[in-house]
This record gives C-alpha cells, sequence and structure tokens, in this order.
C-alpha cells in the first residue's frame, strides 16, 4: 500500500467530520432523552458476542451481514452486532429480574459486512427501544407512537408511517394446501410484488376458489385507512386469524390516528419485511428522499426462547446516519472566543469563566491564528479587564 | 450451546446495565461538552477500516489488540479499532484542509482481543481528544489542563498525574554505545525497573563511567518535583538533549501547578509507555483504587507521516469504562409517574405535558403494576382534573 491511498476508508465505512458529527450527537441525546421520559432505561450492549447469542432465529439475512472473528481467549466465534435486539433479548432474558413489563433503549453503532442498500453506510449509528412483557396492544400503540415522537424529535417535516402484520400472510398461506418449496417461491414472489408472476401461480398451484381469490389480491392491499375494511371481508371467507390481525390493525391505527392526527398512517398488508422473526403488528417509517426506511420495528415475541425466557416483546430501531443524510439535523450555530495566552492568572480566569458558562475558547498562538481557527469572537484586555469584542 | 449458556458473555466482554449505563453517558455528554468549550470539535470515526490505516507504527501491542476481518467488499483486511489516535491522525492528513492547529475530540468504543489489564473489558468506552499542528509547549500544556479538567468532571476527589518524557530515555541510550539488541534488552529492564539485572548489564555493557551514571539512575528518578533538578545536574555531563527534556518538562509543570494547585504532579523520568510512538512529553492519570491508568496521553508527532503529512500532535484518552467502575459516577435521582391509560386525550395531552417538562412517565396495564414498575408517584384523575401525586 503506498502512501497515496492508505488513507482511503473501505467502500461503505464512513467517518463523521464535525458538521454532521455534532448534529448525530445532538439528535443520539435528544432520543435517548426523550425515551427515558417515556420510562425506557438505557442499556449498552457489548459491540460483539459470541454468534451463537447474536444470531438467534433472525433469518439469514442478518446471519450474512454478520461480522466474524475467533476470539483468541475463548476459541469460539465472535459476531460483530448486525443488530442489536438480539443482544437486548438476552438482556431481558438473563441480566433484568423484571417479571413483569422490561422497557430498554440504547443508542451506538451496528456494522454490517455489505450495505442493506446502496445508499447505506457499513457502520450505521442507531438508537432503539424494546419493549419486553406485554402481550396487549396497548404496547403496539406505545411503540408506535414513540417512534413518531422520535421523527417529530428528528425534525421530520412529516409523520409518514406504514403498518402491516405479518399474522396475515402466515394465516392465509396456512389455507393453501402447497408445500414448503410452493410456498418459499410465493414468499419470494410477494415479496418483490411480481404480480404477473403470482397470477401464474396462484392458478397452477391453487384450487380452492376463496383462497386464490385473497392470494391474488393480497399484493394489491396496501393504501390508506379503507383497505382495512375491504381486506376484512375478502378474508372473512378464508381465515379468520387473519381477520383477527386486521382489526388489531385498524385498533392500533385508530388510536395513533387519533394522538397524532398530522401523521400519514399508509397500510401494506402483503408487507412482509422481518417475516422471519417478526410475529404481529409491523412498521416502518420513511422520509422524502430516502427510499428505505429510517425506522422499523415490530413485534417479536418469543425471541427470547432460545434464551430460555419466552417473552412477548415490540421495538424499532432509528437509523440516526440515514436520518443525518437528510440534512434535516443541524446543530444551533455557536460562536468562537479567541485568546492569546499572556500567561496571566487573571486571563486564565476569565476564560475558564466563559468555558464553564458554556462558551466556545480557543487559545491562539498569536492573533493572525485567530482567522485560521474560525475564531468571530476575541479576548483581549480593555483598559484594565478582560472583555470579549467582535473580530 | 445448550439453552442454558446461550446468554454467557466471552470473558471481558460487558453488557452495561441502566445502573451504570445512565452515568456513564452523563459522562460522555459532560466530556464532550467540555471538550467543545475548549475549541474541539466532535469527529466519529469508523468502527473499523483497512488494517494499513490502522496500523500505522504504534507498536506490535497495538496490531495484537486489533481484531482482523476480511473485508468481502474488497477482499483486504479490516481492523477493528484498538486504538482512535490513528484515525484521527488519518483524519487529520486528509480529511481536513486545516494548515495550522486542527483540535478534534471523540467518544466511543474501542475493542481489544485481550484486556489490556486484568481488570479491563475488551470493549472500553473512551473519549479523548487530539491535538495537530502545534509543536510549542502550549499545546502539551492544553492538553494536560484538559486532562485535569476531565478528571474533574468525572467527580475524581483527587487529581493525580505522572509526567514523563520519552526524549530523555532516548537521549541518554543513543549515548551508549552498544548494538540495538543490547539496547533492546536495557528497555525491557528499565520497563520493569528491575534494579539489580540493570546494575549487572550496566556493569557489563557501558565502560564511560559518565553515562554508567546516569543509566544506573534511571529508574530511580521518579518523585516530587525536586528530582528535575537532581536529573538536570546528572545529565548535564552526559547529554544536553536530556537536558532539554527535562527543562521541558519542568515549563509545563510549572505552568499546571499554578492553574491546578490542587493537582498532584509525580515526575518519572524512566517512564517508557508508548515509546515506540510518542515522542515527547508523556502523561497518564491515576485514580485511588484502579491500579492502571485511567487517561493517558503524550506527544506523538509525525504520526501522520505514514498518511502523507507529518504534522506535531498531542492528546489524550480517558477510559470512561473504568471510571464508571470506581463507583464516582452517578446519575441524578429522578421519580417515575405512573399511569392508568384511559384513552381519553385529555390524560395524553397530561402525559405529553410532564414528558416534555422532563418527567419519566410510564404506562402501567393496571394500578397493581405500579410497584413492580418502580413507580414513585401516580397520574390520577382527582375531581375534575388530572393530578400527580405520590404512591
Amino acid at each position: 500500500m503506498t502512501y497515496a491511498d492508505r488513507w482511503l476508508l473501505p467502500d461503505g465505512i464512513e467517518e463523521i467530520l464535525p458538521d454532521e458529527a455534532r448534529p448525530i450527537d445532538l439528535l443520539r441525546r435528544r432520543l435517548v432523552e426523550l425515551y427515558r421520559t417515556w420510562g425506557y432505561d438505557m442499556v449498552i450492549p457489548p459491540l460483539l458476542e459470541y454468534t451463537d447469542s447474536l444470531l438467534i432465529g433472525l433469518g439469514r439475512d442478518v446471519d450474512l451481514l454478520t461480522f466474524k472473528v475467533t476470539d483468541q481467549l475463548t476459541g469460539r466465534t465472535l459476531g460483530l452486532r448486525a443488530d442489536i435486539t438480539p443482544q437486548t433479548a438476552r438482556m431481558d432474558a438473563h441480566s433484568f429480574k423484571r417479571e413483569g413489563a422490561n422497557r430498554l433503549c440504547y443508542a451506538g453503532h451496528v456494522v454490517h459486512t455489505k450495505p442493506k442498500n446502496p445508499l447505506a453506510t457499513r457502520t450505521p449509528i442507531q438508537a432503539g427501544v424494546e419493549f419486553y412483557g406485554e402481550s396487549g396492544l396497548a404496547a403496539d400503540v406505545e411503540v408506535v407512537s414513540l417512534l413518531l415522537e422520535s421523527l417529530r424529535a428528528a425534525g421530520l417535516p412529516k409523520l409518514h408511517i406504514d403498518l402491516g402484520h405479518v399474522g396475515i400472510y402466515s394465516a392465509l398461506i396456512a389455507k393453501a394446501e402447497v408445500s414448503e418449496a410452493q410456498k418459499d417461491l410465493f414468499f419470494a414472489m410477494l415479496q418483490r410484488k411480481a404480480v404477473a408472476e403470482i397470477e401464474a401461480w396462484v392458478s397452477e398451484n391453487i384450487t380452492d376458489a376463496a383462497i386464490a381469490k385473497v392470494l391474488l389480491a393480497l399484493p394489491g392491499l396496501a393504501g390508506a385507512r379503507d383497505i382495512l375494511d375491504k381486506a376484512r371481508d375478502l378474508f372473512a371467507a378464508v381465515s379468520s386469524e387473519a381477520v383477527n390481525a386486521v382489526d388489531e390493525l385498524a385498533s392500533v391505527a385508530e388510536v395513533i390516528q387519533t394522538r397524532y392526527p398530522e401523521a400519514e398512517l399508509y397500510f401494506d398488508l402483503g408487507e412482509l419485511r422481518g417475516y422471519h422473526y417478526l410475529t404481529g403488528l409491523v412498521f416502518a417509517a420513511f422520509a422524502p428522499g430516502y427510499g428505505n426506511p429510517i425506522a422499523s420495528g415490530g413485534r417479536y415475541d418469543h425471541i427470547g426462547e432460545v434464551f430460555g425466557r419466552s417473552r412477548p416483546a415490540t421495538g424499532f430501531a432509528v437509523d440516526i446516519t440515514a436520518l443525518s443524510k437528510l440534512g434535516l439535523l443541524s446543530a444551533p450555530q455557536s460562536g468562537l472566543v479567541g485568546f492569546v495566552d499572556d500567561g496571566s492568572a487573571e486571563q486564565w480566569r476569565k476564560v475558564a469563566e466563559l468555558r464553564a458558562a458554556g462558551e466556545r475558547v480557543v487559545s491562539a498562538t498569536s492573533r493572525e491564528e485567530f482567522a485560521a481557527l474560525g475564531c468571530d469572537q476575541v479576548l483581549e484586555k480593555q483598559g484594565d479587564t478582560f472583555q470579549v469584542s467582535s473580530l
């Protein structure tokens, strides 16, 4: 490697410079404080731990996103966390003695072997909450509300969220008498919303007319509130479970819309994101100018089962790095006071006072350095005392 | 792996629970704000990057502490950062266009393959500053001062720092006419302060009486301010460079002692910590009850040379995790208000108001849940309005 390219960073791995770092740090704090006022306790899970604990039924995607290293102390495989949720599930199962509700929040880096999408960094900073121990819809309402509050705190001009329910797909596909391999095929087609392929597949594999009808309708069941009524009518003939899932969605949406009338809710009943570990209501937030969710979450009951403690769970993560790229975040502008150290106790006291009051005060070797340092003010002796004045 | 041990964490890798996480997060913020008021701009370097950029002349120790993974996008080796300093050096050399002084600060995790000492975690959280572009002693004074301010901010009852200067050892050993292999041997003995071995080695290898005298004295040149005068007298006959280094130490110590009269300064002229990359004044802070430095730093000029930009540099890092283990940190106690959601807009408004004012307000499914949630107050309807009262 030559001098010339030693400073290169790998694709998708970025350093964050002050103009962006400050707003990111402020948003991180604002979110942690927000979660705190909702009763969520902060935890700091480790950056890496045994893959046996990290890769617990979150599906193959997370496995492939996880960097692995060998632990020289134990000889076992460690994974760099690609997702913080399994870590909090482990903590809920073993580190807390809480029998009932356990509300946790976190903020930190995750690391991915590949960018999740072409715009994404491989080392995103996430903040998120996890709510364990509460199976009722009140918990779903709470986390969706808190997601909307997070978007507000981040300065998003529009609150836009997509809602879905993975129980709908699983209830419907269970009624189709086809092999697992065929189900996987259908799953892949639905994920892509490949309507023509779905039509061909249904006509070939599904003989029951009522089931064929709902499977064909599934990719199109997306839109405003009224599609829930349409879906309920369609599903009634096939699966009461699917109807229940729609009812759950409707209940949660109603409370959310009442409390956040400005929020735009969009429903997508064929949504399959996180299907392999999510178990109920799922949701994602979008922002203008970014094609991927800037926050997403949902119910993932029983994930703690591998740790010997199966509990209801729901939560979400906000991608702070993606948010910062939208340019919505900004830090309050603040001045910079320059001074040339004269070694006097009086000047030092004055500098300390200003800093204690939150002013930014920087030492320069000479007056000529003020401009290069970006100072807009100067601390100098005027008459008998040190005074700050504009440059 | 059975259910029973899936929740285990590797040795030296720890999760941080709320009682510790909150004070750590508050200290992190306090330090970042402190550095900001001194004119240090926050950067967020990536968690991992090419080992070619990370392992730049910091010596074999850092190499062995660094976890390596293969980047599947480029096929090259990435390292998980074991130290943030080389990252900021890279940033100073290439990402900033600053010709003169460049003050940077950071806060984040580093990861070590092995604990640095038996008490240490392998995933410490560090905060630190780096000051590039200023070779004068004023820069050394500034970073030592800022280290003392950091200790204050962390609530340390006593400010205790060790000062040394790696220029002393290198000037003196250069005068000894021995092979490189013999120098390495002496280095290892001095690092262990193995006085008997040093005596044997000197009598065997050094013929010049004046040089023999200073090398024998070196391990004992540690203590309060007066050892500097003793050292100056000793070194005068052998190396003017060593005398200059002592003078630098004395100058910095004088300013520091004037500005921080409560600080206990201890000098150790045989100190070799970071000798392979440090180039001038070095320092470390200690706290009662923890045998290893809780913060350390020093001058490391020219580290950016491998990036094509050799600049003066000095800085330090504070080990926030080690500080938190001392139990000095605490977060202000705050109450927790419980409420049972009645679905009313009025209650919801009141809850939102309390949260906006910074109160912690948590939803319970019933009054019976308040105790388990740890609520000490309750929001309930009293007469016509919602009121908070003690439980």
